[in-house]
C-alpha cells in the first residue's frame, strides 16, 4: 500500500499551485506552480476602467494539468509514490463568477466572445459593480430582507449579484448568452468531475452563503420577488442557478479518467466541493472554535468557525463579511472577517513616509522594524486608524481613510511606522471584540503569512493588543493544505475535519504570548482608538474627543518614566 | 544737515543686531550682528532638565557696544554721516526677566550669583515654570479675577509671573537677593540711558501688559490679594515692581554719553521705550488697523492693531495672548496672537516624513515643494490639524497634538507636505475669524520672514485659504527697523508712526491675490478642518464627525476631474 497522500490545487489572483500533501503529518511533499499566461500577471485589464479585472477560465484549466502534472512528476522524483493520492481538493479566489453556456462551458470558449471582457471570468477584485452593490444592499434595507444580515449588513461589489447585474446592463448579448453563472471554484470541480451542467453541479456553500446571499434559512437564493425588483432578467435566470450548496469537506465527484491519466493520478478518486482559498487557508492553520485564523497579507482575511445554535442555525453578527452554515467546515458555522489594509499599509509607510537615511525598501522596512521595535507601548503618543483603504469589518465603508494622530515636532518614522502597526492590531481587535459579542469565542489566534517571519515585533504588539496567544502556521501553503486535507475528509480518510487537523496542520513553536504590562498600557491606547473608530465611523454622532489629545501626552509621558523606572529596577536587580 | 538716521538693536535669542536706517525711505544703510558668546549660541542650558533656557544678560551689554559700533564704522565706510543718527530704539524677546538690585544691576554680575542659574535672565523659552503658569491660571479663574482676559484665558510658563514664583521656589536665595525683577527690553532700555533703578525706569506696556497681566484698567499689575494668594512673596515684591508703563513710540530717555562716545552715536539722542521684537516687526512691516502682520518663522506671531473704544478701553477676545493698550502703537490696541509650529512642522514634515528619492534637507524642501505646488486644493484629500507643538491661540493648549486623516495607500509625502503647509494656513484663518469676531478687522496681511522667497506656493495657499491678499515685507529687518521707526517717532522726527511707516515700513511688489476656485475648494476644507480643531480641542464636546472621510473623498475626486475639465477648458480655448 502507497502512503496515503492528498493534492490540493490553490487558484491565486496570478497563478495557481498544486501541493500533495501527506495525510500521515500535513507534510507537503510536493508543489508545482502555474503562472497564468494571459493578460498582465494574468489578470485582463482594461485601460479606460481601473475597477476591471477579468481572468480567462482557459489559463485555469490549462493550470490544473500543467500544475498538477508536474507536482506529481516532482513527488515521483522524491520518491513518493503518486498512486496513494486519495482525494482532490479546489480552492480558489472568490466571488469570480464566469458566464457558462447550457453546458456548463465558459461563453469565453466561444469564437464571438472569447475578446470579450464580460464574457470572462469576473475576478474578486473588479469593482466595476459597484452602482449595483449600492442598489443591492439599498433594496434589500428598504424591503427589510433578511439577506444582508449574514454578509454583514452591505453587499460589496466584489460579489456575485453585483457582478452579474452590471453584466446585463454593460454587455447585454453575453447576459443574454448567458444559461447560467458558475463560480470559479464550482467550475473547476465540475470540469474536474466531468459534468459542468450549471443545473446539477455541486456548488460550494463557502461562495454561495458568503457572496451570492445564499441561505438553507430562506430557501437558497434571494427570492424571484427580491430579484425582479432588482431587474426582471436575475429572476429569470435564478432557476438556471442552483437550490443546493455544501461545504468543502463533502464529495462533488469523482475524478474524470481523462484527466487523471494526463496528469498522472490515481483513478476512480473522489474531488471535494470546492472552496475559497482563505477558507482553506484557516483550515490547513488549525481553525476550530475558539481559534481564529488571520490570512495575513497585503488585506487580511479573518476566519473562524463556531458551534450551531440548537435549531440549526448561524449566529447573526453586523459587520462581517458573512456567517455561513458549513462554509468552512461542515456542521459549523463558518465565519469571516477583514482588514483592507494591513501589508499594504506597512508598505505604504515605508515607501512614502521614511526618510532616506532608512534605507528604501525591504532594508527600510528592516530598519524601521528594527527601531520600532525598542519602542514601549503608548510611548510615541501616537495612535492611528488603519482605513487607508476603507474599513472592511466592522464598518463595512469602503469611503472610510486613514489617520494618524498625536505627533510632535519629535515624532520620528519609526515611531509612525509602529503605529501602523498598531493601528491594524487594534482594527484586529475590534473585530475580535464583534466576534466575541455575537457570541463566537476567540481564545487564541493562528496568523498566516510571511508577516511572522519579517516582523516579529508585529506579531508581539498583535499578541500584547488582543491579550491572547498568537501562533504562526507552520505550512507555507495552509490554503492547499487546507483544500487537501477537506478533500482527505471528503473522500472519508478521517472521520472528521478536527480529526484530519490533528494529523495535519500544525502551528510554529514559537508562540507570542501577551506581557501584562504591554496589554494594560494597549488597553488605553485602544480605548482612544474606539473613541476614534466610533466617531469618525458614525457609531457615535456626539463624541467628546476633548481628551485624547492630552490623554496621548500623559500615557506618552508614562511610558517613558516606566521605562526609566523599569530600566533603575534592572540596574537595582543586577547590583 | 546730515541725513536723518535711527538705529534699532534687535536682541533675538542667539545674537543680537544693529541696523541704521535711513528716515528717508527706510533703507537698511548699515546692520552689524553680534553673537552671544555664553553657552550654546547664547543660551544657558541644564543637561538635567530641558525646560530651562537661560541668558547672560552682560552677553547684551556686550554686544550693545559692539554691534552698534560696528554698524557705525560700516555706515560711515559707506559714505553716511553718523552724526545724522536722531534715535535709538531697542527691542528684544520676551517675556525675558532678570533679577536685579536695588540699583537695577542683575544678580548675575555678583560674584556670588555669576554661575547661578536662576540668577541669570529667564529667557522667554525657559519653560522650567510650567506649574506655576497653571497654579497662575486656576487661581485667577477660581477667584474670578480679570487679568486673564487680556492674555488669553490661559497664563503661559513662558511669562512673567510663573518665572519669578517658579524662582522662589527652587532658589529661594536667588528669590531673595533680588530686589526687583526686569523685561530684558526694559534692562537695556535703562541701561543705554544710565539709570536702571527698578523703581524708576521706563517699563514697556507691550512686556508688561502681553506678559504680566499689567492694565491700567484694573490699577496696572494684578492686585497684592491675589499675588499673596499665591505666595506672600509676591505681594511683598509688588511695590518694587512698577505701576506705570510705556508704549514703544514713546522716550524712555537720553542715551549715556559714555555709551554714545563709546559706539560713535551723536551725544543727547533720545532712547524710545522698549519692546518685544515681534511687535516692532510688525511697525516695521506696516502695522495698521485693518492689517495683520505675520512673522514667520519656526513659530508664527500675529500682530495688529485696532482703535479703542470711546471709554479707551481694549475689545476683549478670547485666546488671543494679549490684548493691550498701545503695546505696538501708541494710542491703539495692540493685539497679538501665534500658532506653535509653522516653519518648524514643515521642517518636520521634510525630516521625518519624506523619503530620500526627495533628497535630503533643503534639496527635499525644494522638491517637495515643487511637487505640492502642482496639486490642486482638496486633490489629496487630507487635512492636518497643526498642533504638532500645541495650539497656541485660540485654544491655548500645550498639550493638543498633531493629527493627519484622510490618507489612502495612494498618499504621497508631497500630498502630507502640503497638508501641513494648508493646515497651518487653516490654524491663521481661525486666528483672523477670532480677530474679526471680536470687531478687529483684518483686510489684508503681510508676511515677515523668509517663508515667502522659500515657498511662493505656502504664500499662494494661505491668500486662497484666508480670501485675502498677502504681501510680504520688503525689509528682512522688520524687527530692527520697527524699533529704529518708533524710536524715530519718540524723538520727535514724525508726528506719528503712521506718518513714519508711510515713509519707511514697504511692501514688495508680488502680491498673492486669492484665486476664487481654490478660495472655494479652501472653504470647504476649512469646515473639515474646523470640526476637527472643535472636536479635539474642546469646543464641541458632542461632535459628528461621521461625514469627514466620505466628505474628504467626494472633495478629492471632485478637485480631480475638476483639474480634468480645467485641463479640457484650456485645450479648447488653444484650439
Amino acid at each position: 500500500m502507497p502512503a496515503p497522500l492528498s493534492l490540493g490545487i490553490d487558484y491565486g489572483t496570478n497563478s495557481c499551485r498544486a501541493v500533495v500533501v501527506s495525510l500521515e503529518d500535513g507534510a507537503e511533499l510536493a508543489s508545482r506552480v502555474f503562472a497564468y499566461p494571459s493578460g498582465e500577471n494574468g489578470i485582463l485589464l482594461d485601460p479606460a476602467d481601473p475597477d476591471l479585472a477579468r481572468q480567462r477560465p482557459q489559463d485555469w484549466t490549462d493550470g490544473f494539468a500543467e500544475a498538477v502534472s508536474g507536482a506529481l512528476e516532482d513527488l515521483e522524483a522524491a520518491g513518493h509514490d503518486p498512486a496513494g493520492v486519495v482525494a482532490v481538493g479546489i480552492d480558489t479566489t472568490g466571488s469570480t463568477p464566469l458566464p457558462v453556456d447550457a453546458n456548463g462551458a465558459p461563453l469565453s470558449h466561444q469564437e464571438r466572445f472569447s475578446e470579450n471582457l464580460a464574457a470572462q471570468a469576473w475576478l474578486w477584485k473588479d469593482h466595476t459593480g459597484h452602482a449595483e452593490a449600492a442598489e443591492i444592499t439599498t433594496l434589500a434595507r428598504e424591503r427589510g430582507e433578511p439577506y444582508l444580515a449574514a454578509c454583514g449588513g452591505t453587499y460589496s461589489s466584489e460579489w456575485f449579484w453585483s457582478k452579474i447585474l452590471r453584466c446585463k446592463r454593460v454587455a447585454p448579448d453575453v447576459f443574454e448568452a448567458a444559461h447560467s453563472w458558475v463560480e470559479c471554484c464550482d467550475y473547476l470541480t465540475a470540469w474536474a468531475c466531468g459534468d459542468t451542467t450549471p443545473e446539477t453541479l455541486k456548488r460550494s456553500v463557502c461562495a454561495a452563503g458568503h457572496k451570492a446571499m445564499f441561505s438553507e434559512r430562506w430557501g437558497g437564493l434571494p427570492s424571484e420577488d427580491f430579484l425582479a425588483a432588482l431587474d426582471p432578467a436575475l429572476a429569470r435566470l435564478r432557476d438556471r442557478l442552483y437550490a443546493e450548496a455544501f461545504p468543502p469537506n463533502e464529495k462533488a465527484g469523482i475524478l474524470r479518467d481523462d484527466l487523471a491519466r494526463a496528469c498522472g493520478l490515481p483513478s476512480g478518486i473522489p474531488v471535494a466541493i470546492g472552496a475559497f482559498d482563505a477558507h482553506m487557508g484557516a483550515v490547513g492553520a488549525g481553525v476550530k472554535p475558539g481559534v481564529l485564523v488571520k490570512i495575513m497579507g497585503t488585506s487580511t482575511c479573518d476566519i473562524t468557525v463556531g458551534d450551531l445554535a440548537a435549531d440549526g442555525s448561524v449566529p447573526e453578527i453586523e459587520g462581517l463579511c458573512g456567517v455561513v452554515h458549513g462554509s468552512v467546515i461542515g456542521g459549523m458555522a463558518g465565519l469571516e472577517a477583514g482588514q483592507s489594509a494591513v501589508g499594504d499599509l506597512f508598505a505604504w509607510a515605508v515607501a512614502q513616509l521614511t526618510p532616506g537615511r532608512y534605507g528604501t525598501g525591504g532594508e527600510a522596512h528592516a530598519a524601521l522594524n528594527a527601531e520600532a521595535e525598542k519602542l514601549s507601548p503608548g510611548q510615541s503618543g501616537l495612535v492611528a486608524l488603519d482605513w487607508n483603504n476603507g474599513n472592511r469589518t466592522v464598518l463595512v465603508d469602503p469611503r472610510l481613510s486613514g489617520l494618524l494622530l498625536g505627533q510632535t515636532l519629535h515624532t520620528t518614522a519609526a515611531e509612525v511606522y509602529r503605529a501602523c502597526v498598531e493601528a491594524t492590531a487594534f482594527g484586529a481587535k475590534v473585530i475580535v471584540d464583534r466576534f466575541e459579542s455575537g457570541g463566537v469565542s476567540v481564545d487564541e489566534v493562528v496568523v498566516c503569512g510571511g508577516i511572522a517571519e519579517k516582523s516579529p515585533m508585529a506579531m508581539q504588539v498583535y499578541a500584547d493588543v488582543l491579550d491572547r496567544p498568537i501562533k504562526t502556521a507552520a505550512s507555507s501553503q495552509t490554503c492547499g493544505l487546507g483544500a487537501a486535507l477537506s478533500a482527505a475528509v471528503a473522500a472519508g480518510a478521517f472521520v472528521s475535519v478536527e480529526e484530519a487537523q490533528a494529523r495535519m496542520a500544525h502551528v510554529k513553536e514559537r508562540v507570542f504570548q501577551p506581557e501584562p504590562r504591554s496589554v494594560a498600557a494597549y488597553a488605553e491606547l485602544f480605548a482612544i482608538y474606539k473613541k476614534l473608530h466610533d466617531a469618525f465611523g458614525g457609531v457615535d454622532r456626539a463624541a467628546d474627543l476633548s481628551a485624547v489629545m492630552p490623554e496621548l501626552r500623559r500615557i506618552a509621558e508614562a511610558s517613558r518614566k516606566g521605562g526609566a523606572l523599569a530600566g533603575a529596577e534592572e540596574s537595582a536587580d543586577r547590583g
